[in-house]
């Protein structure tokens, strides 16, 4: 399990039911023309946590009825309530979809025993492969590289989808475990992510650069250093613009652009601007202007 | 709407599922024993951030058929998810819920007219009395003395469940909004709190030290500084115990000494150990003192 | 040593020497018009981080020169180096200063034992009351209670300048240390520090609104609570026009226009713009209306 | 200018003192067997916040009477008094230093524009280049790309020593200012930093483990990534020790056991255990392995 994969976003209808004639284009698009390595399905970028555990089931059902095994498929189960993280889990489990992943309980700030414990219980009661979440960012949870040791050394723990900007940290996670796989998650620095040692990455902006990421990702494969330097600075014109904007909303919003229905935000989401379509429409240029 | 009222801790079975015996008794013992004026449902301390909405639909139900009007009821409905939101904000007005109460959306760094929206539909779809539940220290979030302006003059907004360390700011609040009801929430600070504007105050001790709330509450109104020095200081003695074990589980223990079935945890949230259960056994004996 | 101390605005020459006649003046007004209990010499308010050593002696024989024996004065002589600091203390103590103050190391982020060490040997080379200076928000050191607990237990500490905002932990250490004093630092929440057990405060603005200070200071003492927030309501209202702009700018602004030369700041802190000058004098009106 | 510079450590007697062999040797070592590019003099690893001016001023003649013409010297000369760091920057232009560096100032939280004069200043009054001191975790302070920007455009202002970890920001510079330098401040990330765009690096371990940051910095001219990641983990060995421990404690020990007289550190930095000694002394034991 390694390369490019999709932090794959979710499409709405405007009150706030999946979209799925939507997702299927977008998983489609994902696997076709930005020829990702796999899809993240239900995660942040999914806006999982604003959806009901209903949602979330028809979202896993259908992006795997659309994927096929054409690509890694992982799913994101986690969960605030831990009988809908398993339910969820079995649930991918019975779909087919290869790993399951579980963002650390946030809100409250769980201990790392308790932590720990959220892990162990999803694992033992899917007994599916497992990647843990990690996102300090977001959720204001630091794992130290001795706690990410006794995680890792969970049965069923297959590794980590480090979405964290600490590289020398991810570097001696790789070199401690390097059996286990690492995800980096930051696309503006997929670059550096890859030379610290992780094994791939998972981003929401690759359903519109996945193919530079791809090819920046092959590059590093061959020591092609200046080649992925190239690739990164294309990436990050497109990638400054979203972050101005909101990333999912632009992101959506160029999707569109290209033909596939992303749709909209899960309220409280807002809904990018006229203004900003216009900002981010130049990435559609820089888009078809690399192709 | 105003005076002491308690953070309401929900009991659970060791599976996890409502303790509605123990729920009942913790209800009782609040009115009854702590005589506080109201409780507060559903809110951090009672655990809701990790319940499945069936669960916070029947602690809203057993809440109110235990308590009847025998005191103040607020419900905290707020959710991630919003239509989850809204049902549990009609189920409670339904019920007959005197207020509402939703803490900030949270996880996802939403922008504040994201936050806007976010109680503009509540209060549209829910047509209650709304208490805004700001808790910087779990969410993240910080809202200025100018947004909080615009939340406050949304219809039916009422006021603030203000757990925020900030005094000054909350006392600037109280003097541009004296209509509004502002509730704070450090138990520890109670006399400040009350001394900076507050009409009340919800927290979670007061299960255990609500008449030393109460009395504390009464000794201000009748400028009675040095009894309600004296009062903070016993209820802090009480405090820091807690503080060190862990709040919830902490004051569950002592409930269960009293002879009220608190209940355990609900997962991930570790149960308080044989160790720390000695420790915090001091505190029934400064409560029997105090008597 | 209690009750209400002016934290001392030191006035520079626009060429970044000290204005000895405006700092006269300043004095002055502060004993005389503002009443205050004493003066806090060469703090982060008198901009003496940025001034050299001659220059923060100067400042320390002026001051004691212009005072005398009318109110308390205390040295602040932190400096990152330690020679100078000692120096200074030496040259407070000659000076005939009742006490020393030393703000926490900044900068590296020293270990406990290091700040230990730094109030070690200061107090033992310069054997004279020492009060440490404690300013977590520009220094980024908290001190944990047990750790202020060996500060005061070393000989010659007598107290804290306590210039944090948890008044939860202020009225702990009060209770603790009963016998050492605490003075407050948040002018805008002089009364919730005096209600959780300061024995005074050492602000900024009470150059301009000391008496207001002052009669609130005394208010509680009588617990008329009422009119110690009614005063609070006041002062808050001049601070907050003195934050919107800039606490040290706006301060001198304002006694140049009550007729004392304040000066100008010491570079690289920026003057008060013209707009700015229009702003703050609405300050001069309120003050004159609470004549 | 580019390539891997040392971080000059101070070598102190016990009583605070200049050791100005001490201080010869390290200079030499680095020079002759670590044969860095350059020597960064009186920066934080420098403890020159922690000195007088005078003790500043012997430490820049020091050491550039000892390293002469044979290395790339920039003295750091960033002080909180203008006043002393403009006499500095003269001096060290004098003693013909290549270029000056000065931290951004701190303590204070002085505005961007303020932050702009200070280097304005500066730069105006000493005519010699000048390299900006950024180091976030240590003053608080993030510059944006727009103010790097205004800063670069300074006449005079000719790079960034860039203390940072954001290195998605780090290449955004590097691209938007490609004729201006950039060194690096993350030892453990050097790979990184490099790949990221920086011109070269300074750093307090290069004192120790120069040679395979030399090394990593040529590997990666060629492009040979394999190489330069085996480098970095070798050398993140090494500092996962130093860190441990105190990086200046322990590098200072390092040296000693390798025959360079690095002295005493300046109080209140405490000195190294007996018990870290031992821990430390296995660097001395790789650094052997790797000859």
């Amino acid at each position: 399990m390694n390369g490019i994969m999709t932090a794959l976003l979710t499409p709405f209808h405007d009150d706030g039911t999946l979209n799925e004639k939507g997702l299927r284009e977008v998983v489609r698009h994902n696997i076709d023309e930005m020829q990702v390595n796999g899809l993240y399905v239900g995660g942040s970028t999914g806006e999982s946590f604003l959806m009901d555990e209903g949602n979330r089931k028809d979202l896993l059902e259908i992006v795997k009825d659309e994927a096929g095994n054409d690509v890694t498929l992982i799913a994101q189960i986690g969960s605030l309530n831990i009988e809908e993280a398993v339910r969820l889990g079995n649930k991918a489990k019975e779909l087919g979809y290869d790993a399951l992943s579980a963002i650390t309980p946030y809100y409250y700030k769980f201990s790392f025993q308790e932590i720990k414990a959220y892990y162990q219980r999803i694992t033992e009661e899917t007994e599916h492969p497992m990647i843990v979440y990690s996102i300090p960012a977001l959720t204001g949870t630091q794992i130290t590289i001795k706690d990410y040791g006794e995680l890792l050394s969970l049965p069923n723990v297959i590794g980590v989808k480090y979405s964290d900007t600490n590289l020398s940290k991810l570097a001696k996670l790789k070199e401690l475990y390097p059996d286990k796989v690492f995800f980096g998650g930051a696309d503006d620095m997929l670059l550096q992510l890859i030379v610290s040692g992780a094994d791939g990455a998972i981003g929401s902006t690759y359903s519109i650069i996945g193919k530079e990421a791809n090819e920046l990702f092959e590059s590093l494969q061959k020591s092609d250093l200046e080649n992925a330097r190239n690739l990164q600075k294309q990436m990050n014109k497109v990638i400054s613009i979203l972050e101005e904007v909101g990333v999912y909303q632009s992101t959506k919003h160029v999707l569109k652009q290209l033909g596939v229905d992303a749709g909209y935000m899960k309220f409280p989401f807002r809904e990018i601007t006229e203004d900003e379509k216009k900002q981010v429409d130049k990435i559609v240029g820089i888009l078809t202007l690399n192709k």
